[in-house]
Order: structure tokens, then sequence, then C-alpha cells
């Protein structure tokens, strides 16, 4: 028999319908069980009466009970008094058979509780239960609906997404990469990486012009705030373009995609204000200015633009550092002057950064695509030659080939749906995340491995 | 000025337009020079004749050899002589204006060539020029296409896109599994994951029903074949069906996004044959049958379903093992043996496979979704219960917590692209694949690390 969803049934009055879903909430009420049934579209009221149903159904009516899995045959009815309050409070179905496809122990912690801080590491561990709160099934909706949006915006743009690799090499920073060993070349290891960041790169100089990707990415980090091991980025690249270019388009695409996905939120501002890093700092102290006017709105979104960072800043050694990234342009007027090394603190960056209610939810920037360029940025950091040529060496190479003036951004997908959700953890918005402190409490992970799992990939524990 | 694609340019006849791509070839032609100018869109032709010139361009023009980036201006003028080979060979582009927005080295292999087996080390070793290909290009866009097809299927069939965790625990055959040593706790690993197995089953338990992934999974075999390490899935869980749903919906997607991404193709027979396990191996001496009619004919696609496998085989030491996958579920009839463990070997799973011209393309199962029946595998694979609670304790305690009757499929997402795009091996369909022997000769992956790297995360190297 054809399966009926909850939402449909106020469509089906008068018909016979099947109903599969959970057992939201029983309620007693002498001969009259009610029974709220939930499925993925939401939730219906079944009204069972005993004399309505078959011997089997009835033997098994006792036994119900909260989160156990049933199919229901009955009829759907006007409600002598709707329920306003749910989409389907129009209608009942009365039940004539009832089927339990699978019972359920009693869940370790009520499900709809509101008080989501005080128990997390068991809301993880049990976290298939805690994806059933109504709040935690529909910021994975968003999510989704939200991804769907933005492949929909870039791909209308002509933009094509492509699959990077995960396991890849070391960056030289290198710090704070998962490294993995590897079996067929002892004493070798493949990283995760931080960011498709080299490969979207070398995806210009193939000729792509218009790349995307939903991308996983990896940081061994202390687990301060809400960051995570694994986070999402929404990775973009694009060649022959200007500062301006990109801004414009990622621009145009949050709105787009915000109206759609969240029409309750208010973007305060568009287009988006712009404002300098120094006029940041001396406004308002930060990088990251909270440019809501009503913090007390859950719906404002306050977007803002900096720009004109410095490229470079002073170690505490006295030498220089990028700020952001080594692969940033300076803008065109200050190109010289980085292969010149003149002015090395006043070069201002081609880098760009896009924030919302005081959060960074992405940074891009035009790339240097000539080797000249970028070399002299890594000669300004005081790497020797032997050294840029052993860490850079393939992309200083690659941009020897005719590659393109290009340039892109990475947001940060986990965040945006955080704030969209007015969630105040990225964990809210990730179907397995880890605890603060790296530990999945579900899968039990990291564990210990048996000592052939190390003996194959030819390492041993220190101890 | 707002730059025209190639490919557009056929529509502007009259025009000035902006161009911005490649040299794909240079001719010389006494007074004349002859471009054949690419970008992501194709080629079209430019003709240089140097008093139509400003100065700057004029002097630029000795230098510019194939592969260099250029944006040059000119006029769309109609050919005396259409080419009929090129989208745009009713047009050609006079040149007024020629600015060089990058130079290029010879490519150390001619690009277009088209011995790709030769020199597959070098072509990988430069990845972004061999992607120039139009082979290359056009596989990378295929596989864009068929994703994007794939994902508008599922969405429009109210599935939900969730991405799970990478950075997850050892399977218990563990064999084969990747390993990243814990920084936080010391002497514990993370494991890349096979596949979202366990993830999408858990995804049923919280009640989405209707789950997909376009998903990584990471294998570390023996390279035989053309197989990768890491290799992408198209990963998808229903709840509330049978098999024959899972079957007739993934084969309505294959045949509407074959149909939209490969209009060429021509489907043998639909709705796809099913054979027995047991057929197959005795009218073809395989499960993976190739039942092409013409194997010259490169658009012949003849995908069948194999099913009825028998749920266990008889292992050397004369114990058994599940033939495919632990958490399938045996088909309705054979519940009780299994639950009884009577008839072993004659138990049937409700497992299927997907073939296309004698490649598994695909493998799926309902699944068991009581903790009994998932137990009962498990002993009779001759697990101890002690070694079952510790390796799938979490997986049977959220069977006790309300799980749906649901089952699912994973459609290897590479291999697809590969028949699609007619290429022996899906190192063509990957944009960074590994070598054979999982090398990256492109970045240099695996790699040693710095002996710091390996202190972090409490490991040294065994000698």
């Amino acid at each position: 028999m054809e399966r009926t969803l909850a939402l449909k049934t106020v469509k089906k009055v008068g018909e016979t319908v099947t109903l599969c879903g959970w057992v939201h909430a029983r309620r007693n009420m002498g001969k009259i069980v009610f029974l709220d049934m939930r499925d993925r579209s939401g939730i219906v009221q079944v009204v069972i009466v005993s004399k309505e149903l078959d011997s089997v159904s009835h033997g098994a009516l006792p036994e119900i009970r909260t989160e156990f899995v049933l199919q229901i045959e009955g009829i759907v009815n006007m409600r002598k008094k709707a329920n306003d309050a749910l989409p389907t409070g129009s209608v009942e179905i009365l039940a004539t058979k009832i089927t339990i496809l699978n019972t359920s122990k009693t869940p370790p912690f009520e499900i709809e509780n509101e008080d989501r801080q005080a128990n997390e590491e068991l809301r993880l561990k049990y976290r298939y239960l805690d994806l059933r709160h109504t709040r935690m099934a529909r910021n994975m909706r968003l999510r989704h609906t939200l991804v769907k949006e933005v492949r929909d915006f870039l791909c209308a743009q002509d933009f094509i997404e492509i699959e990077t690799s995960l396991l890849t090499k070391g960056t030289p920073e290198g710090a704070r990469e998962y490294i993995i060993p590897s079996r067929i070349y002892p004493g070798t290891f493949y990283v995760l990486p931080q960011s498709p960041q080299q490969f979207k790169q070398l995806l210009m100089v193939a000729g792509f012009e218009r790349y995307f990707q939903i991308a996983k990415c990896f940081r061994d980090e202390d687990q301060r705030g809400d960051r995570q091991p694994e986070f999402t980025q929404i990775d973009v690249e694009m060649s022959f373009v200007e500062q301006e270019d990109v801004m414009n388009l990622m621009e145009a695409m949050m709105i787009k995609t915000i109206q759609k996905v969240s029409p309750e939120k208010k973007i305060l501002a568009t287009p988006f204000p712009r404002l300098t890093y120094q006029a940041a700092m001396e406004r308002y102290g930060t990088d990251r200015p909270d440019l809501r006017v009503n913090k007390d709105d859950p719906h404002e979104l306050a977007f803002c633009w900096v720009v004109d960072f410095p490229f470079f800043e002073k170690t505490e050694e006295g030498g220089w550092m990028f700020t952001h990234n080594p692969f940033s342009a300076p803008q065109p007027a200050y190109k010289e002057q980085l292969l010149t090394k003149e002015n090395i603190g006043g070069i201002i960056a081609a880098q760009y950064d896009m924030v919302c209610n005081g959060y960074e939810v992405g940074g891009g920037g035009i790339r240097n695509h000539t080797p000249e360029a970028l070399r002299a940025v890594f000669e300004i950091m005081g790497l020797s030659s032997d050294i840029i040529n052993e860490r850079f060496g393939h992309i200083l190479e690659a941009l020897e080939y005719g590659t393109p003036p290009h340039g892109g951004i990475a947001l940060g997908l986990d965040r945006l749906v955080a704030i969209l959700a007015n969630e105040p953890n990225i964990r809210e918005v990730i179907a397995f995340p880890k605890t603060g402190d790296a530990r999945d409490p579900l899968m039990g992970a990291p564990s210990s491995m048996p000592q052939k799992a190390l003996d194959d990939v030819h390492i041993k524990l220190k101890n």
C-alpha cells in the first residue's frame, strides 16, 4: 500500500491512508488513545478507538510507547476543533490497523528538551536521537537547502564543481595538519588538507576558469571556541577577474541564497558595506565588526566586507610574515613594491574578508599568478632559495605555464548555517561533530589500534 | 571591458569584443598571423594583421607562443570560408589590441597528444597541463554534470544530503584502513571511512528517511587494476522501503541522468534485466556479466541487476563469513532462519548489485533493523559476545531506539563517469588521482615528515 506522509494527509480527507513513522507522543484519554505520529514531513494526530481496530492491532496497542516505529492504516477525518499550531491540525487519522515495525527503549534524555547545553556529551553519544530534535532536524535541512541553493547559483553562473584530493602533501607551515602514515612507502605520510587552496589554483592553471567545491577541510588545532577538526568550506576560484568581481558575485550569491532559504532574515545593508582594515580597527577595534543595529533581533544580518589588509606584519624576531596567505597578490598599485621589496610594511594585499554579525564568514584574495611575485613573498618571509624550491617548487613551476590572473574565496559553511539557524555553536549544524576536545563519543574515536595496524604502516607508539 | 567567451562570438558579428584565454595554436602566414584562442567555452580563430594593431601589441606579437595567456580586443567578422569542424567556425576575430597576461614555457609534453598511456607519470606530475587536454576537460565537465543531475534528481525526490565524518573509528575488519594518530590523546587514532555505511544507517535511526551524499571513501588496498586510495560514492539510504523500492528508484535515476548527460548512449534494456546470482554464475561464470550485444559500439550500455546472493559463505577454516556486508538483512522469507541460525548456507540476502558493461557500478541492500538480527549475523560469523559488544555496541544500541526498516545503495561515481566517458581507467575522470601505486607525483605525496610532526602525535618510525 502506498505510504502517505503526515503533511500530505490534510489533502486526503475521507481517504484511507497508510502512515509510517515514530510515536512522538502518546496520550491515553479513557477509551481513546491519541498518538502524535512523526515522520520526515512533520506530525499528525492519530486517534485510536479500540472497536475500530482489528484484533492484532488491538493486542499491540498497550505495548506502544514513545519512539516506537509504527505503520498505521486509517481514515483521514476533519478535526472538530482544528489545532492551528500544527500544519496538519485540521485533520486526524482514525486508525484501523496498527503494525509495530520496531520497538524503542526509553531514550536516555528527553528528545525535545530545550536545555541543550546541559548534557552535550550524552547528546553526542546518542546523536541519532538528538538529531530527532525538531530543531536539529531543521538545522540539517537548512544546511542541505543552503548548499543546494549555493550549488544551483554557481552552476547557473557556469562554475564547475571539481573534487580535489584529501590524501595530499603537507604544507610548509605544516603545524596542525593531520598525518597519515603510508603502508606502501615506509616512513612517509599523506596529509589531510587544511583547504584545497593549491588545488584550486592549479585548476585555474588547468583552464577551468570557474571552479567551486563544497570542500572538507581539516585542522588539528586546540579546539578553543567551537572549532572542529573537520569543517566545510564553500570554496570558489575564478580566472580573469579582479577583486571587485569576486566580491560582487559572492555578495549576490549570499543575498539570493539567504532570501531563498531563510526569508525571515533581514540583511541590514546591501550592497554590503566595505570597510578598510584600518577603518575597522580604528572604529571597532576589530577586523570582524558586528554591525547589527539591534542585537536582540534574531533575524538581523549585518554583512560587511573588510578590505585593504596589510600584506605583511613584523614577526617578533624582526622578520616579516604574511597576515593572511602567501598566495595573495598585492593590490595592483603595490605590485612593483612587492617585486622590489620596498615599503614592505605598507604593501596592501588584494585580500577581502566577508564578515557577518561579528563573525568572519569568508576570506579570499586575488592570487599571485607569476612565479616572480610569489617567490618575492617567500623571500620577504626570509625563506632560502632551497627551502622555497623544496616546499613550493611545484606551484612555482605551475605558474610558469600560462597561469591566468585569478582569485577566489572560501566561505565557512558551518558558521553560515549556524548564523542562519541562530545557533551559538557550529556543532548544532553538523550531523556528527566532535566534542570541543576532538572526540566522537558516538563512534568512540579516536581509539587505540591493534599492533598489526601500526606494524602495517611502519610506525610505533612513542612512550 | 566586458569579456566575451569564445563560443559567444558567433552571435556578435560586427561588434568589438574582448577575449581572454590561452593560445591553443599559432600559425604564421606571411604578413598575417592566425591564433586559435582557447577558453573554457571552446576555441575561436583570431586574425592578426600588423597594421590593425596598436604599437604595444605589435611589439608583443613576436613573443607570443602556444599556451600564453592573452587578452585580445578585436572585431568579430564573418569568415569567408566557414570551418564546419568548429562551433565558432563561421567567424574570426580581427585583433586590434593584444595584451600578454602571462607567458608560458613550452609544456613538457604535447597537450593534445592522444597517446595518453605512454607518459602517464609525466602527465600526473603536470596534471594542470594534462587537464587542458580537450578530453580531460570534457571528462571533468561530464563528472560535474552527472553529479549535478543526480543531486537534482534526489532532491526532487525529497532526499536530504548530509555530510558525515571523515575522522572516525576503525571498523572491526579493520585491515586496509588509513589511520591518523591523535595529537590530543596519545596512542589513539582516527580512521578514514571505507564508506559512510554506519553513519547513513544512524541517519535512518535519526529519522531523516531519505539521505544521500556524494561521499569520499578511502581504502588502503594494493592498487591492482585501477583502484584509487580515495574514491567517490553516490551514497543513498531510505527508510520504510523494500528491495524493489530502492532498485526501482536507482534505476530511474540512472536512466534519467544518462539521457540528460550522455544522450548519445543507448541503454540496451529497460527495465534493467534482473539476474539471480546463481543464474549469473551458471550462464556467465561471473556475477558481473557484460550483457552488451555489440562490444565494439562505444555507446552501448548494458545494465542489469544481480540479486539473491547467498548471505554467508564458508571460510577456509570452516566458519562462516558474510559475502557482502554484515549489515544486510536476509530476504524476508529467510528472516527466521537467520535468527535460529538454521540452513546458514542457504540464507539469501536482501542484497542487489547494479552492473553495467561488466563492471559492478553499485551495490546495496536492505539492512537488519533489529539488534537481534544483526547480532545473529555476528554470532554466525563466530564472534564472541564481548567482541560483538566492543566493536558493534554503538550500532546495536542504536537499533534499540526505534530504528525504521531501511536500505540503500552505494554507486561508484568514478566508474560510472569512466564508462560514460569511454575511459578505460578511472584516473582519467579524477582531477588529481594517485598513480597505480598510490603516489601523487604532482604534490609529491606521500612524503617524509619533520621529526616534530611525529613527536606531536606521539609516534615514531619503525625500522
